[in-house]
């Protein structure tokens, strides 16, 4: 971990820069895979999966006996801990539910707003060495919410066909019946232009690797919707001396492990501070499972002492971190001076993990940066708002002149006729 | 104009087919000027303003007495009307403000979430034929209520370097002083980079043309945000017995004005109709002065003649057009039912060129399908929001070993660490 003190601002951008993501160098390998999907089908996803995965697919589509086995084995108690966080997630996500207004703009012009359903969405989970079926929650709640007539979900299967039972259980119980076991960018593929077996689909959600990540940039590009651009996943600390250095560095350890390229950061304005949670990292990390890999990211990481909380909010504002844990007495008025962060986590009890797995925020938020014009998964990423307008003939009159000399001035005499023919 | 009768749904997609909106061709081109932009700045965008809009650029942002003379000189008319508008387009777009609430998801877990405007963002309005000074208040407006701090504008000049006085009268009116007189790639490039005039913004909004939006898709890919993806303008009437022919035609000819490659389709439940309309067309047309263009438009137009109103949304929903106007007498009802769509104007006294320039709804529109997935700009494109949650020790211990559990199932036992150190 690399300490700095009290870094000029001419420095940030240098101290604050991430690692560059570019898969342009992947672009060629994944193009092709696209065409061959859309040109070819089931025949070439069956093709890749064989190739990368080293799965013979016959029927990819999980049968309903798989969804009952998945629930008869799954430990009960991870079943009542993933009911809870899906409740919790249902709370906070219902409650971003809209309520369409009419709004009378001039008498006769009445304007308003509803927000409809994306009819048909692609959910994507990795495979890998952890079963992510928390995303599944992050990802399907909203979407039954939202009332998308269609949400299908790919996910890649081990080398015998199979895929987590806590995968299949978690869909089942969000309401996504139609698990694929299709992974990589074939799966992105099926789901942007559809297969034989795989429905297409308007907007594809989910986290994936760079190959994965690189196919989405590219059917985005042609069209298709996505949830947000991406890359590692990152945590800033925010501690002043009312912090536990334990609990810092228990934070800065659970983002560490999710693998060598994540971004660590701590702000303090206590010297102090620092010392301490350099200790507990030491001390902590020993007796992780995951230490190789979270050692790795700890050798990237920051620890940046800092004169006041000015200086601290300004330089979390450049750097725009996905999760921000605030560990200071003050947590709510820095809150508000919160501009650029994807999630936000307040007070000494209130730890990352709380929001990747059940306080009932998403943690489908953006990451490298794009914290500054994007904002995390939500209600509103499974919908799109439809503007309604109904003007009665009063109305008209009264607003049609405006309408007339402005057409009239961009040029558009047509545009103009549309209004003059009504008033005639 | 190509009428259609009763036509199989297996046909459906062949009818609504849209011109293809390939720019691949031009990324080569493209992206030459971005990177020319990116790594020589003010000179790259001198060197394709000289280049391609034969313009020898020296100070290129807009000076004060530039906007103090474009005040003086415009029409009083055309002021009042633009300020009418305005007071419209505020009026809708800040009842979409929202307030933040906070939810106890679970007792002693509190989660809510805040808008937060985009701190810098730039517009772009392009040149040609007719200055589009209609555009700055459907961005500028928002972007305005929003909060954003620096909103900046590009539009190219004339050859002899100045913009149309209406484009900077309504620059000024909603707030945006920064003004430069540079348009096509190299302005897109200027903002998503930089230059040393041109400060770096992280949202792009506005329309253009294809090699405008091929940049605009290039510098998405890469990471800066945009407002939408675009295609050709069209427009979709659905009309039965009730409606005018005489406006029906008028409306379709005020999208057929925009130029040839403008989508215009005719969806109704009565033969007549088709008829009427047909010879209104016929008649209206003879009379615009754009009448060549908007001929070429109305080309590879559509009147389509289906059973009933039921088939009728059915066609409009996988159409998803950017605008439609519903003609009808039970025309609230059919609302309803619509479900893909950019904006809709409801009845024979809603021409679309209300909602183009003052109604108060945004006219900046998912066009080519986009309906589908994207929403148009509103509010919402000029904030991100951010979650924040807060957990007492109480609340932490109620959802701790939901946490836990769920955790060690995916493998992340530094998550889960995080929570039981604070529980120990």
């Amino acid at each position: 971990m690399q300490t700095i003190q009290y870094p000029d601002k001419g420095t940030w951008q240098e101290i604050l820069r991430r690692p560059a993501m570019d898969t342009t160098a992947l672009e060629n390998t994944v193009t092709g895979i696209l065409q061959d999907v859309q040109q070819n089908g089931d025949a070439a996803v069956r093709k890749y999966a064989q190739q990368f995965d080293k799965v013979a697919l016959t029927d990819f589509i999980a049968a309903p006996a798989e969804f009952e086995a998945a629930a008869a084995s799954l430990d009960p108690a991870l079943k009542r801990a993933i009911q809870q966080a899906a409740e919790n997630i249902t709370t906070f996500h219902r409650a971003q539910q809209e309520q369409s207004k009419v709004i009378a703009t001039m008498p006769g012009v009445e304007c308003w707003r509803r927000a409809v359903a994306i009819d048909k969405v692609g959910l994507y989970i990795p495979g890998g060495s952890a079963p992510l079926f928390s995303t599944i929650l992050m990802l399907g709640i909203p979407a039954a919410i939202a009332g998308c007539k269609e949400v299908i979900l790919c996910t890649p299967s081990n080398a015998a066909g199979q895929v987590h039972p806590a995968i299949l259980y978690a869909a089942q119980l969000v309401g996504v019946n139609k698990v694929f076991k299709i992974g990589g960018v074939q799966a992105i593929a099926a789901m942007a232009y559809g297969t034989e077996t795989v429905p297409q689909v308007y907007k594809i959600f989910g986290p994936g690797n760079q190959y994965v990540t690189c196919a989405k940039q590219l059917i985005n590009k042609a069209g298709v919707a996505i949830d947000m651009p991406a890359g590692p996943s990152e945590v800033a600390v925010l501690a002043d001396d009312s912090c536990e250095p334990a609990f810092v560095a228990a934070d800065l350890l659970s983002q560490a492990e999710h693998g060598a390229d994540s971004q660590v950061i701590l702000i303090t304005t206590s010297a102090t501070v620092i010392t301490a949670v350099e200790k507990e990292v030491a001390a902590q990390l020993a007796l992780l499972p995951r230490k190789e890999l979270a050692a790795k990211a700890l050798a990237n990481s920051k620890l940046i002492l800092v004169d006041n909380m000015t200086t601290a909010t300004a330089l979390l504002n450049t750097y725009a971190p996905e999760h921000l844990i605030v560990a200071c007495k003050d947590d709510i008025n820095i809150a508000d001076s919160i501009t650029n962060a994807g999630s936000v986590f307040l007070g000494n009890y209130t730890p990352e993990s709380a929001g990747d797995y059940a306080s009932g925020t998403n943690h489908t938020l953006p990451t490298n940066g794009y914290a500054k014009a994007y904002s995390g998964v939500s209600l509103d990423s499974f919908v799109k708002k439809i503007t309604f307008q109904r003007i009665t003939r009063e109305g008209l009159a009264q607003i049609g002149s405006t309408i007339e000399i402005m057409a009239a001035a961009e040029g558009l005499d047509a545009h103009k006729n549309a209004v003059t023919i009504r008033l005639k």
